[in-house]
């Protein structure tokens, strides 16, 4: 893509009232706008880098039978009263208008409620079950406060997905499956090494649930991590009862803030009790149907590999999300430079690399800057001398690196 | 794709409060469910043909210099204060609620506003310009009534764009351009031979907006066509003076009830004069952009499609939108014929066709009738016959034509 041809351009300094560094670094860089505190427009950058973490989570969630659909976000009071979950007592983040006709409405924050009174439709006996059901959808949560970024918004865009089972058995076989589609998806995006399994609290139905907790200086939660087992307790959790349970040793424990990227629960059949949605087991009998529930945020998760993986220049995207493979910086009035580097961009987007060519007229010096803040894994750069020698500065956003590779190397590196 | 793996089933009848044929037969076929009256979830099989309908507008408004973004639906109450469109009396279809702070807010119904407040960051110079922006986009109405399905939502997906220009020129060259791309898309969803520009009401900037109608009975509006021209003229516009204005003759035209599937519309400079979206021309002076805005309700046109191909047995999908290119029937509990539809289905994937096939337990009579409600283009029939003949039963939604084809046949006919 051609960066001339992108309206968004890059700002030296983000909005006075943005705290948050994830949302000043995407702000600065044309990839987000602040509408308001919480909620954040994605641009043509942002809108690419969301698609591939979309297209990252879809093919797990695939992979591990789910079914997509989209859930709609208006909500019936009715539905979420039979839960006890309407009340703003209760639940303190609705969002709540009424129609025309004055019955009050609200504004899906979550999809429990909804997704398991619709498969009363689907669900009738055993032979129904399983079923693995998820959405991208964009959730409405009215925080009170929303000061991080895009990683805590007052809208938002969720993958949640929710399974039906016939036993516990059956649930927790599909509950392991999903916390190693889980861990493979961040490993994934690229926080990896810095996200661990971590015991929650459970709630009503069970001891624990599971957080995936990515280590942040900006995170919310304090995790104590055993860095053999890559496993973590939750401060909320941790006691010598529960250490004892899971077999881990305080000394091995390191205290670390950290961010949750994720997070899976089990409702046996409470909730499926609660809305009616039960089926006929093999001896006949009508039981609740058992219920897990598994998000992730998908904005949030943005903002945490750009907390995570920046540097003091600008943001840092791992291959797998970047908005583009390579940024092409033209650093020469020169005509005959120019047509080379016209030429090495055709080529490369011939070859299935996609790469943002900075054509513009700017400096050298605000170019370089502007491709820092941006964080596409690699800058090609191409000046006065490249027409010399044919060869071409390859420069690691990451690491900082550089290397001088002829046209053929430039592509192989980059379609790899 | 299994259909035994699907989730959702086919039912004999709609709910009892469901009135609009087209969300009877989505629902019947598990294309939706319904939430409440104008709020619809898309499920597995209603999504795959919202993404190719996406997929297909994307394509062309991409191919316009059209850039995607997405902005929120949460609305600030200050900036739609500023061009009057806050106030109930004003705008009737707002769903509002307040922030914990007490600050009211709303919920995107429209977006001119905030895309044109937006444009301030990016939009100094004629430098800058022309920008093309559009997105796909849940947009919230508090629809009075509600039951036209999903032809009229409370909640549903319009793809907007949005032009902003700096002479009125440019915009008019852009509109025309916006023009041929709408014919096109109504074109490329099977909805080409019935759908007209329309001239419609132009509001206070222009004598006339443009509509893009589809003849439909349980449309809303009343057009008269030139079928010879293939324009059209709303009835709330029809004058002796308009007729005149576009040379049409009164004797040439021909009433019909029509559902709008799009329009077009252009603001002027008045949008950006009321946001303060200015830019400095060649002249240096600064003036305000030209804004033009361009919209298709992405799930309105699905039930469009719905209505106007049906038949009496159910769905009928254009090739380019449906869930899958074929259905795949099998007819017998033969394990050998089992095993050769198996193969079928197979070779026919392997070769990039996609093929729903049902392999479920259920009598021939009631695969039929489920094949044709859920109006997938070609039907692949597998009975105890086609063992012997290695002929494969095609028979064509549509037309209800069959013809017998060897496998090389087949595999050429649903690729093609």
């Amino acid at each position: 893509m051609l960066q001339s041809r992108l309206f968004t351009k890059t700002r030296k300094d983000a909005p006075k009232d943005e705290v948050a560094l994830n949302a000043q670094l995407l702000i600065r860089g044309g990839y987000i706008h602040k509408e308001m505190a919480g909620a954040y427009s994605y641009l043509p950058l942002g809108l690419r880098v969301l698609d591939k973490i979309k297209n990252i989570v879809r093919e797990e969630m695939n992979s591990l039978g789910g079914e997509e659909l989209v859930m709609t976000s208006l909500q019936r009071k009715e539905l979420w009263e039979e839960t006890d979950r309407w009340d703003d007592e209760r639940v303190d983040v609705w969002f709540k208008s009424a129609l025309k006709s004055g019955a009050e409405v609200g504004f899906g924050w979550s999809h429990e409620e909804p997704i398991t009174d619709m498969m009363k439709e689907y669900v009738a006996s055993y032979r129904d079950l399983p079923v693995y059901v998820y959405q991208f959808q964009t959730k409405l949560r009215n925080e009170l406060r929303a000061k991080s970024g895009i990683m805590r918004g007052r809208e938002f865009l969720m993958k949640d997905m929710y399974s039906y089972t016939a036993s516990e058995e059956a649930h927790k076989e599909f509950y392991d499956k999903v916390t190693a589609a889980y861990l493979k998806i961040f490993e994934r995006v690229g926080l990896g090494d810095i996200t661990y399994l971590t015991f929650a609290s459970g709630g009503a139905f069970t001891q624990f649930s599971h957080e995936f907790q990515t280590v942040l200086p900006a995170g919310e939660d304090t995790i104590y991590i055993d860095s053999k087992k890559r496993i973590a307790v939750n401060k909320e959790v941790l006691n010598d009862e529960v250490l004892s349970k899971l077999g881990l040793d305080k000394k091995d424990l390191v205290e670390e803030t950290a961010a949750e990227v994720g997070n899976i629960f089990s409702f046996g059949g409470a909730k499926s009790e609660q809305l009616g949605l039960n089926f006929k087991n093999e001896d006949g009998e009508s039981v609740p149907v058992t219920l897990g529930s598994y998000g992730i945020g998908i904005t949030r998760l943005m903002g945490v590999v750009v907390e995570a993986l920046g540097d003091e220049k600008g943001i840092v995207w791992p291959k797998s999300i970047a908005p583009f493979r390579a940024h092409l910086l033209l650093l020469s009035e020169d005509a005959k430079i120019k047509a080379l580097a016209n030429e090495v961009y055709k080529t490369l987007e011939k070859n299935g690399v996609e790469v943002l060519y900075d054509d513009r007229d700017q400096r050298a010096g605000e170019k370089f800057a502007d491709a820092d803040l941006l964080g596409i894994p690699s800058q090609i750069i191409i000046g006065n001398k490249t027409a010399e020698s044919k060869l071409f500065e390859l420069k690691d956003r990451e690491s900082g690196k550089t290397s001088e590779v002829n046209l053929e190397h430039l592509i192989a590196e980059l379609r790899g």
